[in-house]
């Protein structure tokens, strides 16, 4: 393993992602003098000592080796580019499952959520997971309870790319009883994190490990989310790494949606309800465009006012005269003549003994 | 009766709503000069010769007077001035109910919606529009079954007022079922309509009728709606008038939310979940604003980041010496402890025996 590689996966170890000053240090002057300097330990960089002296980077690397992970570092083919453009990139990503990551991600979307969903909301996650991996798109998540496992699982069903981001080790399922689901993501998928085994999921390193679900996908969608889900600290990445977002109603009566319409709100996502919507949202300006959803038209839509105005005259049961519809109506007798010929041409009036009536429409849809 | 009024009781019968070839003339040359005009039928103006043949105005306002309606012109007090600003006011407005129309809708809402709703969207319409009466908010509704009668219902439930505005005239109850909260709301509230007694509910007069609704009120708020709801074309003319529009999301499962969801996602109104958003976009600004819904705050949300972190390495269960914390957290000895003495006297962990552990925090909310 060459020397820029392990230095990167000793500092996953020892240093907390999104630590600002060893980030300054990696960019000026790399990662294996960096990690010199926190092993030596002088000034501010005395607060690794504890970690440093417990630091076993190879016993890590047998640990990885044993569930198949991999070190995935800035200038592998497999690094996900959209990570350079983030605040504070990971110093490596520990990388367990047979894709390629950087191919993996080109074409991806974060669905994410509450842990404590509601039905509706695992349904939607699920369903918005298996459509987006239908057409193409790797679904990228936290595999937390809720809408991120439903997410997942919507996108294995129908054998499609996903990506599960951990907080802690690769190697130690979390939660626990998402340890098969787990197991098959990185069967299929990959697992993916960036601190290194044996770490534990504490609380800052989801917050971190949020910004990586934001920062290596082209967008982030929050299906649902209460006021408080850290599923909204996943969307503040996103805007920050300028990714769009999109954000799923519900009831205004469900607490679990309450985040999700504040983000709309606020103007911080834009609502979405369907996979086109979401493709729209995210994909490329053109290629991935969808249509406004419109109701299916019929032949009355287009009618020029008078025509509108003189069907609106014509009953459906008993028929009227030309006399009668042209008082209902306020328009001229062959005005109204003409309107009748161009209705009855379209099959939407009919005449019979000197009386008009409308014929009933078949609705599609 | 004055002549101006008189005239414009008989336009009211004999010209459509929004004919605008009839709105300039009354604009040019006054409502006594256009109806005489109208009466000889030269022209384009032939167009009214049935309708002119059968008007008799002293009969409409003979049948207005029996059920209690009034002529309101515009230079009346009760007058909405509002209405002077929408591209065709009407000629006038026939009024039943007790309440001085001015009056009312100058602190009005439009709340209005699919006839097709769901329990979910009547019941919304009902608190919402009960919440808005509490606040002394008018609700103005259009009758309809669905959305429009729980609006109605909702501020007659709390003694609000309510204004129902028809596309019929005002004495015929339409839909005839609504007939007992139509007698109800020209009891307490107020039953309007630009065209005469004696005229029929036609299609292109709700979409007139629509117009009203919007011009007279501050802004609209649409509960549910499906994609071909009529409500959509109230909020067309609500945003030609320059008023502010409110949307209330529902399940993206159903398509009698799809009409809101849509005018929401092309910005044409903005996402509302309850009375106060409503009032913070409809009323005055500053004095209604509203804040935004926030999570009820805890001790542990604005920590400084070395708290959080030391907090984070601080278990519940099990107590951890000063060492491990360090270890875990990353920071130096002298940081970790001052840290935890703050996290101390917010109560949120506690020491033993020389181990530190976190104290079990009630949830409020």
């Amino acid at each position: 393993m060459d020397a820029d590689r392990f230095a990167r996966a000793a500092l996953s170890r020892v240093v907390e992602p999104c630590d600002a000053e060893v980030h300054t240090l990696v960019r000026t002057v790399g990662a294996v003098e960096t990690l010199e300097r926190v092993r030596a330990g002088a000034g501010r960089l005395a607060r690794f000592r504890a970690r440093v002296t417990a630091l076993d980077t190879k016993r890590d690397l047998d640990i990885a080796a044993k569930v198949g992970a991999r070190v995935v570092v800035p200038g592998d083919d497999e690094w996900p580019e959209r990570l350079d453009s983030i605040p504070v990139p990971p110093w490596c990503l520990w990388v367990r499952g047979p894709l390629d990551l950087a191919e993996t991600v080109e074409r991806s979307v974060a669905v994410v959520g509450s842990r404590t969903a509601t039905a509706y909301g695992e349904q939607l996650a699920a369903d918005l997971s298996a459509g987006l991996a239908r057409r193409g798109w790797a679904v990228v998540s936290g595999a937390a309870f809720g809408i991120d496992g439903a997410a997942h699982r919507g996108a294995l069903a129908v054998d499609g790319a996903t990506v599960a981001v951990l907080a802690g080790g690769v190697e130690r399922p979390y939660p626990s009883r998402h340890a098969a689901l787990l197991t098959r993501i990185a069967a299929d998928g990959l697992v993916v994190s960036e601190v290194a085994p044996g770490s534990a999921p504490m609380k800052t390193r989801f917050l971190s490990r949020n910004r990586l679900i934001a920062g290596m996908t082209r967008g982030t969608v929050v299906v649902e989310a209460d006021l408080r889900s850290g599923s909204r600290n996943t969307v503040k990445h996103a805007i920050e790494a300028g990714r769009p977002v999109g954000a799923v109603p519900g009831p205004v009566t469900s607490m679990t949606s309450a985040g999700c319409h504040q983000e709309i709100r606020e103007a911080r996502a834009v609502l979405v309800t369907s996979v086109d919507e979401v493709i729209d949202l995210i994909g490329d300006i053109g290629a991935d465009a969808c249509e406004p959803a419109r109701a299916p038209s019929r032949p009355e839509d287009d009618l020029p006012p008078v025509d509108t105005v003189v069907l609106d005259a014509v009953p459906f049961r008993s028929g009227l005269t030309l006399d009668a519809i042209v008082r209902s109506s306020a328009h001229a007798p062959l005005t109204v003549r003409a309107a009748l010929g161009r209705l009855e041409r379209l099959g939407l009036v009919a005449e019979s003994a000197g009386t008009w009536r409308k014929r009933p429409q078949r609705r599609s849809g």
